[in-house]
C-alpha cells in the first residue's frame, strides 16, 4: 500500500501533535510543513524531521504532490486554506472551528459538492474509545433520551493579563469560547445522540471588557510573565462565558455552559445523556472511565479496557485496561479514522469523523448563540 | 433555661427526622404530634415516644401550650397551618416550599409584620459546615463572582410507575421538581452569594404525560411493587425536569438544571461559584468535601474537619475530621440555628436560617420559571 | 414496652455521642452520668439533660437501678468498670479496646460464663449499612476469598507537640495505634469474612521517641495551641505506626497498616476483600459507597440507598439514597443492635455486635503484634 | 545531529509501543526488527514500516550498524540478548525485569564495567511528569520520611483459565507477580525516596496450584476464549500474590502488596510516602493527579499542568493541563531520557532512567522476597 503524502500548515502545539499522530498511525509520509515565515518553517521542519518547508502554503500546494493537507492554522486562515486545497483536489483535514462564519462554510460545501474529496474536521473527542462505547449504549440501550447536559470549562483566560490571538475577532472570529470549545461540546452531543440541535437560547458574558495584551507574542495555555511583560489595553468583544438552553430536533431538552474563566478547571469537558433506562456520562479529564447510572441497581464505572469493550470501541484502545490513554490517543484515532476512510475509499457516514458538513453545523450553532444572547430570545437553527 | 415546647405536624420521613434532630439539640420537649388520623397520630406518638397526639392540628393548637410548631405536611397544607399558628402567636418552622403560590406567601408575610414571631423554612442545606465555610470564602476570598452554576438531580420519578402526592397539583402545587428541589438550589445559591436571582428563562419538561398511579398509597422514595400493584392512569401536569438560565441582581450570569428522572443520581445537589481569584464547589453527596479550584496552584480538597475550620463552620461540626457527617447533622444544625435565634431573642439577619421572606423568594422564582417556560421568554422577578 | 434504664460512664466526645444515639433509637432512659469529678458530672448531666450524676461509678451502680451501663472511659478503666457492673448483673456496652491485656480479658470472660448477661464492644464500623451489605456479598457471592488488605490511617498525632492520654501506657496500654484503630480493622475484617486471624508478623515504629506533653489537659483530635502552651518532654513507648502481614485460619493471606502520623488522612479506614469472582472494598470516608470490582464487566459503585439494599442492610438506612449518612448513624445502629438483642432476649450470634469474646480476640491480636515486632518473627494466635 | 540507529528485538505489545515512542521522540531511525520467526519478523516490519527484519538477533547484530538495541523479549531472553549486544559494544535498553536471577545480573554488570556503554531498564513509571514532581517534593519538602506504602494490583490472571508464558518458570523466571510488577513498585519507591530497600519479610501465595493452559498460544491481557479452547492442566509454581514488609536503608518502615488476581483492578499501581510535613501519593490509574495530604490545611490535588510545574516535571508534559496524558507519554519520556543521556554523552546519575545496576537491585529484592516467604523470616539485602 502506497504511503499517503501529507502537508501540515501550522506548526504550533496542535500542528506538532498532528505530525506525531501521523507517525503513530504509520504508512504516512509527512512531506512538508508551513509555519508563519520561511525561517520558522525551516526550524519546525528540522525539529519535526520533515523534509520540506515553505513560507507560503500555495507554494507547497504547487510543488508537493500532496494527497492530504492538515490545516492547523489560526481560525481566520481556516477558510482560505481549506478552499484553496479543495479546489486543487487535495483532501483536507482541518482544525476546528471549520470557518469563521456560515457564509464561508457554505462556500466550502459548494466546492465539495462538485468534487470527490474527503473533508474532515478535528472534533477529536468523538474518537476516544469510551466515547464510541457511549454512542453505542446511547443509541442501543438507553431507552428514550429524556434530557442532556454538560459543560466545557477551562481557566487559561481567568486573569486580565491572559491574552491570545483568539481574543482578536479578526483572527479568532466573533465568538471565542463558544467557537473554540463550545463547538466541541455541540459536536460531541450531536454525534452521541445522532440528533441535531434545532433551537436554543443563550446568555454570553465578557468578563473583562479590557484585557492587557502583551506587546510580544504569547502561546495559548502558556504562563504570562506578568512582571516583566509590557502590555497594551485591548478592548474585548468576544465572550468568556456562555450558558445555553437548547432543544434537539425531536424536542429533547438540554443545556450546557462553556467558560474559559473557571478557576481550577483545566480541560473539563463533561457530557451526560439521561435516558429512560439509564444515564451515561463521560468526562474528558476522566477519559478512561464511563459512568453508567441506574435506578434499580448499582451504578457502573466502566474502565477503558479492550477486554470489556467490543467493535470499534475496543479497536480504538491501544493498551490493556488501566494503562491510561488520553488526548494523544484520541487525536491518533481521530486522524486514523479519516485516513482509513480515504484508504478504503469509504463513505464518511460509515466512519466517525466530523465532515465539513458537520463542521458547518457547529458554525451555525455558534452564530445562533451569539444572536440569541444579543436578542435575548430563542433562535431556530435551520 | 426552660425547655421549649414543640408540636410536630406531619409524621412522615421528614417529620420523624425533625423529632430526632430536636432530641439531639437538647433542651426541647416534643409535646405532641399530628398525623393524618387519630389512629396514625397515636401510633406515631408511641413510636416516637411523644406524650400527646391529635387528629386535628387546631385541637393541638388549642390544648397544648406550644412555643414552636414544625410544619412537616404536604405542600397544600403549608399555608393554612403556617397561617393558623402564626395568628395564634406560635413560632413556626416550616418545611419547604413555604407555600403553593406567592399569593399565599404574601398573606403570611402580612401576618408576620404585625407579630413578634420567628419564622423559619427548612432549607437545610445552608447548615452543613462546609456550606458555611463556602459562604465565608465566597464572600471574602473569591474576588468578583464571574458566574455560578449547578444542578439538583434525583431519579426516584424515573419510571412511569413512580407516583407520589407531589404529582397532584392540588397537593403539591403547579410546580413539582422546581418547587421541591429547585427551590433548594435557588435558596442555597442566594444564601452563598448574598445576591438575589433577578431574572431568568427556563425550559421545563414533563417526561410522562401519563403516570400510573397506584390505587393504594405510596411513600416518597419507596420502591413501587410493580408486579402486584393496581394502577390508574394519571394525567401529569407538573414538570419532571427544568433547565434555567438566570442573572443575579448585579448581572452575574448563572444556570442550573433540576430533574427527578436522572438515573443513578440519588440526591445530587451541586453548586459551583466561580470567582476572579478561585472557584469553589460543593456537592451534597460529597458533603464532607469542599473543592477549591485555582489557576496558579494546586486545587484543594478541604475536608470537613473542625481543626481546619473556624467560627460557625467549625461549631457545626460534631465529630473529628474523617468521621463522616451528613444529612441528619445538617438538619440538626438547621433546627438548632432557628432555636438559637429564638432562645437568644436574636435578629434572624445574624443567623443562617431561611425566614418566611426567604421562602417567599423561592416561591416567586418557581412561579417565574413556570411562566418563562410557558411564554418562552426572560422573566424579571420583582 | 418498658424503657431500658441506662447509665453512662465517661462524658467525653464518645460518651456524649452515645447519649445522643440512645435518644435517637428511642425507648431508652438515660438515668445518670459519671464524669471525672462531681463537678464535671453535674455539668455534663445538665448539658445532656440527664437527671442523675455521680463522681463515683460504684455509687451510681448502687443507687440507680440500671439495666445497662455504657463504659466510655479511657482504656485503663475499661477492665475494672466492666468487671464491677458485670458482677452486679448489669449488661455492659463498652468502648474498645475491651481491656488493656488478655489477662484482664480472660477475667471478664470468666465472670460472664456464670451470668446471663449481654456484653457488647463498640466496634461501630460493623454497623454501617454498606458494611452489612459487604458482609452479605463476601459470604454469598465473592467465591473463594483470595486475599484481604486494608489500612486505618489518621494524622492527629503527626506533630511532636501532639499528645493525648493514649500516649501514656498506664492509661492507654502498651499498644497505642494498634489498640486504638488497628483493633477496628481486625474486628471489621473478621466480621466480614467470618474467619479469625490466626498468625501474623508485624513491624511497629515509634516516630518520635519524645513528644511534648502539654502541662494542661488536651482533648483528643483538638488543635494544640503550640504558641502559648507549656510543655514537658515525654518519653514515648507506644507505637505510632504498624504494618502487619497475617493469615486467616484457613490460610488466606492478608496485610494492613495503621498509622496516626499520616498527613491528610483523617479517619481513613479502608478494607478490601478479593475473591475468585469479584472484589469488594469499602472506605469509611466514602461510607455511602461500596466498590465492587469485576474482571469481565464494568466495576460497580453501589450507593447506600435502601431501595437498592435488602434485609438488615436496608433496615440500617434511615434516609433515601444520596442523603448522606455517616458516623452518627453507624453508632446509632451499633447501639440499636445491642439493645435489640437485649429486648428480644436474643442470641448474640444472630446479631452483628461484637461481644466481649470478640473484644478479647482483638486484644490477643494486639499483643501478638507487639510481640511479633519485638521478636521479628511470625506469631501464632491461639 | 545524526540519527541514532536502533534495532528492536521482540514485537509484541511492548515492542510495538517502543517503536511508536521512538518515532514520537524523533531523530531516531528504527533499522530492523526481530520477532520469533522470519515470517513474523517480516510481517512486523511491514506493519511497523521498518526496513530490516531478521529471525536471528545475532544476524541483526552482525549486519546492521546499530547504536542501540531495545530488548523487548520474554524474560528468559533478557540475559543472553543483553549480554551479546553489550559485548558487541551496542547500548542496550532492556525491558524489565533485567534478568531472571542475580547471577545473570552480576555477569552483565561485569561486562559493563569494562565498556563505555549506556544501559537502561524500562522502569517507565519513573518518567511520568507527576512522578518527577513527587520526587522533587519528597526530597525537598516532605520533611523526614515516616513510612511508605503501596500496591500494584491487576486482575488479568484471576481465572483458572488465564495463562501466559509468564507462568512458566523457564520463560518467566521463578517469580511471576513480584518480578513482573512488584519490581516496578520497588524501583519507583527507591527512585522517589533515593533510598534502597535493605531488608524485608514476605508472604507469597499461589492461588491456583493448577491452571488450564491453552494448547494454542495466547497474548498477555487478551480474553481467553473459554468455550472453544482446548486446555491442558499446568502445574503452577510461581506466585499470584505477595505481601511484603520492608525497611529502607535508614530504617524507615514500609509495606506493599502485589497481585494479579484482584478483580476490578486493572493496572493499579499506587504509592504513598508519608513525611513529617506532608504526605504525597500517586496512582498510575489517576496519572494526571498528585495527592498532597496536609495536617493543618486543605489537602491538595495537583493536576498535571505544565504551568503548575517546573524543571523536568514541566518538560515531560506535552499538552496543556487537563489534556490527559498517560502510559504512552510515560514510555516516550522513559526512552527519551535514555536517548538524551546518550546524545549528551551524560552521566546516568544526572538522568532519571534506571540503569542495569538499578535493574539488578530489583532482581535482588525479588530473590529476597521468594526466600523470605519460603523461610518465613526477615531477609537482609546486601
Amino acid at each position: 500500500m502506497a504511503k499517503l503524502k501529507v502537508g501540515i500548515i501550522g506548526t504550533g502545539f496542535v500542528g506538532r501533535a498532528h505530525v506525531e499522530a501521523l507517525r503513530r498511525i504509520g504508512n504516512v509520509e509527512v512531506k512538508a510543513v508551513v509555519a508563519s515565515s520561511l525561517e520558522s518553517s525551516k526550524k519546525a521542519a528540522a525539529e519535526l524531521n520533515v523534509p520540506g518547508y515553505y513560507a507560503d502554503y500555495l507554494k507547497m500546494l504547487e510543488e508537493e504532490d500532496l494527497d492530504i493537507v492538515h490545516n492547523c492554522t489560526p481560525n481566520y486562515l481556516h477558510f482560505p486554506i481549506n478552499r484553496d486545497f479543495l479546489e486543487a483536489g487535495v483532501h483536507v483535514f482541518a482544525e476546528k472551528p471549520l470557518v469563521m462564519n456560515t457564509k464561508e462554510g457554505r462556500e466550502l460545501l459548494e466546492i465539495i459538492e462538485k468534487k470527490e474529496l474527503y473533508t474532515g474536521v478535528n472534533y477529536n473527542y468523538r474518537h476516544y474509545p469510551l466515547v464510541k462505547e457511549m454512542q453505542n449504549q446511547v443509541q442501543k440501550e438507553l431507552g428514550k433520551i429524556l434530557h442532556v447536559q454538560g459543560h466545557y470549562l477551562q481557566d487559561w483566560m481567568l486573569f486580565k493579563t491572559d491574552y491570545s490571538w483568539r481574543v482578536d475577532p479578526e483572527k479568532g472570529g466573533k465568538s471565542r469560547v463558544v467557537a473554540d470549545i463550545g463547538s466541541h461540546f455541540c459536536d460531541l452531543l450531536q454525534y452521541l445522540t445522532g440528533k441535531k440541535i434545532s433551537r436554543l437560547i443563550a446568555n454570553t458574558k465578557i468578563v473583562y471588557s479590557e484585557r492587557k495584551k502583551p506587546l510580544s507574542e504569547v502561546k495559548s495555555f502558556a504562563k504570562a510573565d506578568a512582571e516583566s511583560a509590557e502590555y497594551e489595553e485591548y478592548q474585548v468583544e468576544t465572550e468568556d462565558y456562555a450558558s445555553i438552553l437548547f432543544e434537539l430536533e425531536d424536542g429533547t431538552a438540554g443545556s450546557f455552559i462553556v467558560s474559559q474563566v473557571n478557576a481550577g478547571h483545566k480541560n473539563d469537558l463533561f457530557i451526560e445523556i439521561s435516558g429512560s433506562k439509564k444515564s451515561i456520562n463521560w468526562s474528558q479529564e476522566k477519559a478512561n472511565h464511563l459512568f453508567i447510572g441506574h435506578r434499580e441497581q448499582a451504578n457502573q464505572d466502566l474502565v477503558r479496557d479492550p477486554s470489556l469493550l467490543a467493535g470499534k470501541a475496543a479497536e480504538r484502545c491501544y493498551y490493556p485496561g488501566g494503562h491510561i490513554e488520553g488526548w494523544s490517543e484520541g487525536l491518533k484515532n481521530s486522524i486514523k479514522d479519516f485516513y482509513d476512510c480515504i484508504r478504503e475509499n469509504g463513505d464518511p457516514a460509515d466512519y466517525d469523523f466530523a465532515t465539513f458538513a458537520d463542521g458547518q453545523q457547529e458554525v451555525k450553532i455558534t452564530e445562533a448563540i451569539l444572536k440569541s444572547s444579543r436578542e435575548e430570545k430563542w433562535i431556530e437553527i435551520e
